[in-house]
């Protein structure tokens, strides 16, 4: 049902490091390569079948982008690997997708693990999905675990020809799809902004123990979240600060622009955290706030009669000899007792606030 | 109703980066470009209704001010741009509204974003605004969203003409301006102070749902101040620290006194939280309290009253032989014992302080 | 009963440093010392009685993997510490079970501190047990406490040959062992994502006094756990970073590998906390919900049948002028008062919402 | 009333920065200036009307102590500011009573601003005042708020000619005037070391809702004092630090000193926070201690008697055909019933343990 | 009767610093000077009346051991000052009890303060004494408060002479009495360790008021060791780090073992730490847990009988015209109908699962 918090990996525990096995869901049927190329004046796009077709490209001075979507196919993930000399481990990394987004720097390429997010519309939960690429001189490389359109604007940039992607090298390319990537966060903290403010309402209105729920789901999302933002945030400024191989000081400013909006992204969820922690009290408070009130007017109704009702046992009573009850304006005054005491009742509770 | 608690950006998602498009809200139906030349002894201001009146200034030796208030006239932001060479990412910047505070070091200029903050007085919410600063050799060019008076200060003082101002660079106009928009954090913070005095006030006389209410909405402006200024103490800091181009070393000193001023305000805030903390938990305290007083009054009328109830049903029972009911003094034990019951339980509570 | 949170050492208290006494529980009975020899084409294993024997193993260039299991032989710790130049105080730390996970580096071998976790079945806690690891140039010794599994899946992959592991050195061999020690927390992690979960159904369904227990129960199992993993993150990262000898470039990669997992790890415990403590406040809720209903149904049959007793009791009187009690319609009019109080209350309730 | 959190500003807003405002009290009603002057063998001290007497001073090889009591004169400051060569800014920061103790460092001076703590007696409110220290290389000038005899144990020493105080230079005089300053924070900690040892008294015997108040006044003393304190931390350690200019290394030793203490202080500071939130925590727990007894009470009374009362209300029916009603028996038989009850009803409460 | 949580030192104020005051409680009525002098072949130990016995034993090679026990005799720490040239302000730290744990470098000595912790069995409070270290060439002087039994252990290894100790200099002395102070922090926390285990004990069974105060009194009791202990990892830190003069980098490697051992401590108390905050919660929950049980007793007898009581008064009523009453089988229908709603009330009550 729900997703679970972590992707089981205890059946892996023994194995060779560096042993490749597709951990997580299988999300697609049939893994799919499409193999896009192009430099300032050309554009070629094709899917191909196997891997061994795009190998070649590899020496063209053009930038190649491979996309492969589903990760189940381990020889596919092998024939990459040797075809780009890709190391045993990140080959592993690749289709474990259980990773903490990080950049791995080698000789050949850099290995750079992301996460996309998405609010699963049906349980209503962040999902992530592991986005590998893996950038070299002239080539970018991406594992998607399903289909998605996160890519397709950075697609549709490259394919209309007038925009500067066309221009750059690979390292624009792969800072594209991180820009992608990071903007596609904004749609989800957008989702979960009206999800603050629908519960936000709620609060305010009628607060009930699945407010409580909502609240804490709200809660989990939002760790959810920042666990898979914040070592993104140390990624993109290592790329910055430790002036990573491939990438040219002109994109650097681009990739500081991505910084920028994941710093915006954490404020953001911060903020929420702040709300949330806040609504919770609110919740607290307002149900002993309700209890109060019950509380009170049980006080009132018992304290005002109870009183009476002793009164009225008094006179109940069977002695032979209680003058009162042969007194001919006995039941009145009783009467005139009874609403003294409740009028002066009222008063007490009137001067406490009560009511 | 309540501002947003960040712009929406995903109608941005799948632009290309360095696509300019207002995100915000249109605060000013025009833009207006106010232009100002001045060294020690000459004085020029004027309203232009195009950039390119402006291009020429770039080049004399006194310092020109660019004043561009409105922020949805993207042609306007373009024709700067190339004008200045401001980098499209920085276009992009000035006209989204979402900014962080931050500070941005290229070859011909910096690039400063600030926040100015003001107290909405209608909705008593904390409204930021975003002031991007460009400075370069001999000119600042100011960006913010709508008129304010912020600036008038500043303008007056290079006016008058007797100030410091006027013999100094763009350097210490750029930190004339900052100083100008912190010294405008300390009227919020007096406003927020009265705000904590006022609930402070209404706490100790009459806490009710809504003092939660406002405690909360005291929470929440603090929140928004220091998501807004803290980012702005390293935009200072760093200034200060790493030696920033056109910034001279004479001028350091006030920035100092400008970053002094940053960190005065966190840590008013940061008193503001904590008195805000507690007087949360005075508040459920004080409503545990008055809970405690109601149980009070209920337990002692019940647990006077319902043991007097107890003896009056006692002799209101029809047995036919009931000794007591025969007697003469019957009535009046029956009277004198439930007072001294009363007694005893008055004086029990006494000694237990209830009462 | 419960294992003890630290390890008693005040027996030591007052003797030389470097005296080798074993503390902590004896796991086994009889230590065993296995001698594993290998180089890509040769592999010997046997038990032996003494370390005598090893000792020339020592000069050989292939490695040397010495598994010692059971700590409570100080003469062969001893005599292991002559033969490989072991300092005192290490030998007395390798048999002191309660040290952190460190890392010393000395002249002749470089000196590791981890600990395995695994959940005790029987009475559902963590235990921690202490593997030591010698490193030199050719040799690794591992000190176990008792007989475990961990190291089998690592000796498998010797014994079959065709792994990475016969072809390369000492200090792969260490990473490997690292790597099965931290391979397993994730099966403990596991273990306890599954209690996490139960205990989320059983807060859903029907928490007690026991769930509770169960929740701090969890909490501590979280802090055990942090406790020895935490600072084994940074002897991994030590390594990595401070150029170890004894570990070639080319094992580093592994290591990082081994770092990853720590943290996953670490990121993994951090996210249980925050759930667990989130599961926490759900108990207390849920609890004072409860309260609540209790206290509702209790204030409606009060605030119901209070008032109405008190109508009974004012006709139960036994005054002898009261008119009501001769008028014929005077029963059914009592009635019918009463069940327009009644009547009133369940909606009055109803309007509140309290049924 | 009480001292406000941080002194009114915004009347500054928008003048020049470097413009001297007195902000603050004017706490005397004349501003007295004190010159001291003393090298191993000679001592002078005067009262000086003007600063002009002063300045000829500056030369001389003895050390000179200015000590200026009342910061409302805005020309005496400008003066001591020409004559000294002090920073516009510093001169409005030493008016300024509302900066944070900080350090900085000037070609002819440094200027340290530090915070005097003392309790008032009146309000029992921490009350704050700046006191300006400036070093230069034979002379020290300090500005007090108001009067106050935290210097006069310096003085004294100064006169008596026989410590070491005479013999060593400015920076020997300005160490041992923050000597004097951060003395004194002991005596306020005492104070409220005696608050704290009070409030846990009466947390024991009798808490109540004022209980409660004097909680959160000392939480929030604490709060001031820390805010103060904190930051002087930081100016110390960086006089020892960074070598600051006119201290000799000789002098260091005493600076250590000095640090030493603030850090006591903090300690302490830090000690007493956490021990005001158990204090928190104990008055909650006994606050709803004590609501439980009123509801045992309640709940003991009311379950021994509803079921007796029942009873008697059963035959207190006036059906014609109730055979108990006329056996001889009846009554006592009853009776018995209820103290069975009754009897029967205690038992099940002390096994309960709730009497 | 408690310990104060700092020592007063207000009655300081004013002072010159270097003056020596002891502050501190008086512990011992004499103060005793024991003189050890030792190297590999010979020992000799003697108790000296005045310290000028022990000057001449400065310059020879073996190492001199001063042991002072007591520290209010201001002439015999002023002779030792002159001797071996201790600064003044160390004078006044050895004597003024209430010092930090810290590290002090000297060109003649290194002056180290640490802390021992004891448990007072009467009072069940840790009592810290201060122990100050001056380490020199040849030479260690330490001051104690009053006699105990810590460093006997050392002396013995001393008076033995098989012991490594006997051929090490004067800093491994220093290292020994630094473990044997650290070694005593196992046996308190230890008896740490059985209170937290009592504790829980009690928590589980019968916990009352008292054990409040008793967690408490735990909480008290690890703020009071980690406040000690804390700056003690600095000091042996920094000897490391720092190649403090005097060290000898064989003694490193003991000073690491020191080093880990404090950390373990400090692991400890966290744990203890986070143990203790747990079992706050319990007891709150299970205070709140309690109340629950009794609201819900009272709730269920209310509940019950307040509709029979109701019942059994409508009959009670004595209007004439009331044809119940006249039925034959009025009464025992009554008695059905009452059963009736007890068996249904007990019913609703088994399924809300409240008995």
């Amino acid at each position: 049902m729900k997703p679970r918090l972590f992707k089981k990996s205890s059946q892996k525990t023994g194995m060779s490091p560096g042993t490749i096995v597709h951990i997580g869901e299988k999300k697609v049927d049939r893994v799919t390569i499409e193999v896009i190329e192009y430099d300032e004046s050309n554009f070629t796009s094709k899917r191909v079948e196997s891997i061994k077709e795009s190998i070649p490209l590899k020496e063209k001075p053009a930038v190649t982008w491979i996309n492969i979507t589903g990760l189940h196919d381990i020889d596919l993930i092998r024939k990459i690997g040797s075809a780009f000399n890709v190391h045993p481990l990140v080959q592993e990394d690749i289709v474990h997708t259980g990773q903490r987004p990080k950049l791995e720097d080698f000789d050949d390429h850099i290995y750079i693990v992301t996460k996309m997010i998405f609010v699963d519309p049906g349980l209503d939960e962040i999902i992530d999905e592991q986005i590998s690429i893996l950038v070299g001189k002239n080539f970018v490389i991406t594992f998607q675990e399903q289909k998605g359109d996160v890519f397709s604007a950075v697609r549709d940039r490259i394919v209309h020809g007038r925009f500067r992607i066309r221009k750059l090298g690979a390292d624009y390319l792969a800072y594209a799809l991180m820009d992608a990537i990071v903007d596609h966060y904004f749609i989800v903290l957008e989702r979960i902004g009206e999800l603050v403010e629908e519960l936000e309402e709620e609060l305010l209105n009628e607060p009930t123990q699945k407010t409580l729920a909502s609240i804490y789901g709200l809660k989990r999302k939002l760790i959810t979240m920042r666990k898979v933002i914040w070592p993104l945030r140390e990624v993109v400024g290592n790329i910055e600060r430790d002036e990573i191989q491939f990438f040219e000081s002109s994109t650097y400013i681009y990739l500081r622009d991505v910084y920028d909006h994941i710093i915006q992204t954490l404020d953001t969820l911060e903020t929420y955290r702040e709300m949330v922690s806040g609504m919770l009290d609110t919740y607290l408070s307002s149900v002993s706030n309700k209890m109060n009130q019950v509380m009170k007017v049980l006080t009132i109704i018992a304290t005002i009669f109870i009183p009476l009702t002793f009164i009225a046992g008094i006179y109940g009573m069977n002695f032979e000899y209680m003058p009162e009850l042969k007194w001919h304006w006995g039941y009145p005054a009783v009467w005139l007792i009874m609403i003294f005491v409740f009028i002066a009742m009222i008063i007490y509770f009137k001067v406490k606030k009560w009511i």
